[in-house]
């Protein structure tokens, strides 16, 4: 994977560059000490790293504003930072960077419950924005399973997901509004509480910018009121075909479960293995489909879903009766990645497919991996689409790292082929930059390009990200 | 309302315009006999209107592309319209424009409904989207008040919502992709039937720019399973204060009703009059509440609902128990338009406003009113706070026009004062060109048209809207 060469300009003028920083910020809002610069060097995609110039980390909106423009006055490349559970390398340095990291923006601005929105500072912690107003009643709806680490300011730059976002959306269908400083230090509101934006909908275009429009600085987000109950069930099948096909005729059916979960068989052994949940080991495939609601309305949904699972002869049914049991069915689940982790180096992909398109692409993938003698193993949120195949691989042997990147590239561009999308919710960052060509051609990739010149006509926020290097160099010079 | 003067230069190359236009459609597909073109001199802001140079008429996404060829080779103003039905006047034509109108791109191209989609051609008008996927048991959400005539290119261009967008989110987030012509004739195609989008979600901004970033010609919508049944309840206060006080409390309850209806006192008379629907002439204000579901769910969420209102003392709580009951609960409403225009012209209104500043709204609104002399009916979408206050005047009469526009701006600006929107569902077009320095500081401004530049460098596409002349004046020279 390769990065632009740094600027030996700015290389040259680092001091000036980290003087003027600390003239603008209180002492403990710069880090320029080359130990502790080492704590950024990357983000969750940790195959790479690279130690930036400086780290800043404002406490303001003001302070924000300060940096960029001291940035944008000497040409310096600015890399935000939630808290760095980025898995496409969207926070990955470069060595003449600065990094501008937003975890002490972590303020609970204001709570509306007439209006069902909190605002808070974009540091904030996704977990804690629910802990914020469940005393309350109510929750925030986008979870992914970073969620106990992974801050609000990177959940809208990659426009993040989880389990339960196939009935309550992602990010973008739970944001408000948003105060973000743009590259030159301007501050601007977009969006708020109330329907829709007059002209255009710039809000929709800044989620999942990957930080490369502005840095967002607080966050007006939709909150939910809790729902009275929630139980899951545990289908599990001869085939992941079949359970391929419950799922598509479940989401045509018209149910709306708040998650449907996918395991294929070496990731039930492997998390089986790991934390003894007492899932089916018969299984070439298991589905975890949770409702929602008053009992009622639980009782009446999961008949419905069960009636379709028995049209497909599955080979085990088990429907949780207490909260005991719904942590048990969803203890493997949770521990799906750690367990992988503990027996071997993944890469985590990240695609979309059409739900209807989820039978053949599963069996394609296994037949790609076979090819290139990896292990995958299969675990993703199946209701929407959204597949996150685990690629085994052992890190100290370069040539496999390298086989694994590029079955990794293979999936992907499977997903476009079906229809599909390189990236759900990880972002493209560096990972899939160079993918995007298998999904847009010039002429799309030169509109998107063309939204960052207006934003950021230096592009000194985030520059080498999202674009393939080849498309993305001599703008904003 | 001034519009900018037309191009001596283009209106001196008509001729030559309109026999390249002429060379490269059908005969049927160009329009430039000057009585045929009175036709289209304005939409459905009647109040203006201007004759364009010609009007063409595209089958295919290859002839639209062809005109947008032709149009910036010349440097010609575009027009796109969809059916006309639009309430601002975003497709207003100049002198020197060219219509290009999407009325005969009409087809369906595709329906899934193992993924839930169905792809048209955007001239299709939104109820017979419905009526194509509706024998299978599916419908699109998104419901105007025009549905019978309006078109989906036009529902894209404004963001179009309708009665039942409480609950199923307006077009935006029931679009799933487009196929666009760009301003030079360069067709893309943008998001599909598969979840997200890899890089920055064009779509987004997209849904909602008026026709100035591109033309649609093609739709991926998503589409739902019908539900079960659907029952209203008619629930009448001595207030408004204490109707809005009741719709406040059942959003934050978090019951999610299909459609939450305001009528006031000057529209239940007007309607009762019109079309004695039998509603209680005592009332101040009115609620139409629906919901949806299968019996048990309708059952569930009425009781909540019914509960909530009582603690606000109606004076008439009306359930519907037959499909004729229903009927009639929703009659008064649905001629709500119909009845005002029978006693006097009107102008109809659109701004948002937080569902908690309902009641201060009102009442600020009908001191207004009152200061400007003029009468005020409100009938709107209250779960969402979108407002469509209809204000009364005589169009014969320069005076009253004068001061009905003035009312309909402070408005407008109450509701931007109040943390909400100049527009919900309409669209800024001409009408709220000049209001957008109220909601927008000049720095929003110039990062909303900085996109447009990026899309349209020239401004051919529908330049005189949005944006107040004083602000785009010299762009795209």
């Amino acid at each position: 994977m390769q990065m632009p060469q740094p600027d030996a300009g700015i290389l040259g003028r680092r001091e000036a560059i980290v003087a003027r920083l600390a003239a603008a910020l209180p002492a403990d809002g710069l880090v320029s000490d080359p130990r502790e610069l080492l704590a950024y060097d990357c983000d969750a995609l940790t195959v790479y790293s690279c130690p930036p110039l400086a780290v800043t980390l404002p406490r303001s909106t003001e302070e924000v504003s300060a940096i960029l423009r001291i940035c944008h006055a000497e040409g310096v490349p600015v890399i935000p930072r939630g808290s760095g559970t980025g898995l496409a390398g969207g926070a990955l340095p470069t060595a003449d960077a600065v990094v501008l990291g937003v975890a002490r923006l972590n303020a609970v601005l204001e709570t509306n419950y007439a209006d069902r929105y909190v605002r808070v500072q974009s540091g904030r912690t996704n977990l804690s924005v629910t802990g914020a107003v469940e005393p309350d009643g109510f929750f925030y709806a986008p979870d992914p399973s970073s969620q106990l680490a992974c801050a609000i300011a990177g959940n809208i730059a990659m426009n993040s997901g989880g389990a339960h976002c196939l009935k309550y959306g992602v990010t973008t269908n739970n944001l408000l509004g948003v105060t973000m400083v743009m590259a030159d230090g301007e501050v601007v509101e977009i969006g708020g509480p109330a329907m829709d934006a007059a002209g255009y909908d710039l809000l929709g275009v800044i989620c999942g910018s990957e930080g490369q429009l502005g840095v967002v600085t607080e966050a007006t987000l939709r909150i939910l009121p809790k729902p009275e109950g929630a139980r899951p069930i545990l289908v599990a099948y001869d085939s992941a075909v079949t359970a391929g096909a419950c799922v598509s005729d479940i989401i045509r059916a018209g149910v709306l479960p708040v998650a449907i979960e996918f395991m294929d068989k070496p990731i039930i052994h492997l998390t089986e293995a790991f934390v003894g949940a007492g899932y089916p080991m018969d299984a070439e495939a298991l589905l975890i489909i949770e409702v929602e609601g008053s009992p009622a309305e639980i009782e009446e949904q999961l008949e419905k879903i069960k009636a379709i699972a028995e049209t497909h002869h599955p080979t085990t049914l088990r429907e949780s009766a207490s909260e005991a049991q719904s942590k048990a069915i969803w203890a493997g689940r949770k521990a799906a990645f750690g367990a992988t982790g503990q027996v071997a180096d993944y890469l985590c992909m990240d695609g979309t497919i059409p739900t209807s398109a989820l039978p053949e692409t599963l069996g394609r993938m296994t037949q790609l991996a076979a090819d290139y003698g990896l292990r995958v193993a299969n675990v993703f949120h199946a209701g929407d689409g959204n597949l996150h195949p685990l690629i085994m691989f052992d890190a100290n042997n370069p040539e496999e790292l390298r086989k694994a990147e590029a079955l990794g590239a293979d999936i992907l561009r499977l997903c476009v082929e079906q229809g599909g999308c390189l990236t759900g919710e990880h972002g493209v960052g560096v990972e899939k930059r160079d993918l995007m060509v298998h999904q847009y051609d010039p002429v799309d990739l030169e509109a998107q390009m063309g939204v960052k010149d207006v934003f950021d006509p230096k592009w000194i926020l985030n520059p080498a990200k999202v674009f393939p290097l080849a498309a993305s160099q001599g703008r904003g010079a």
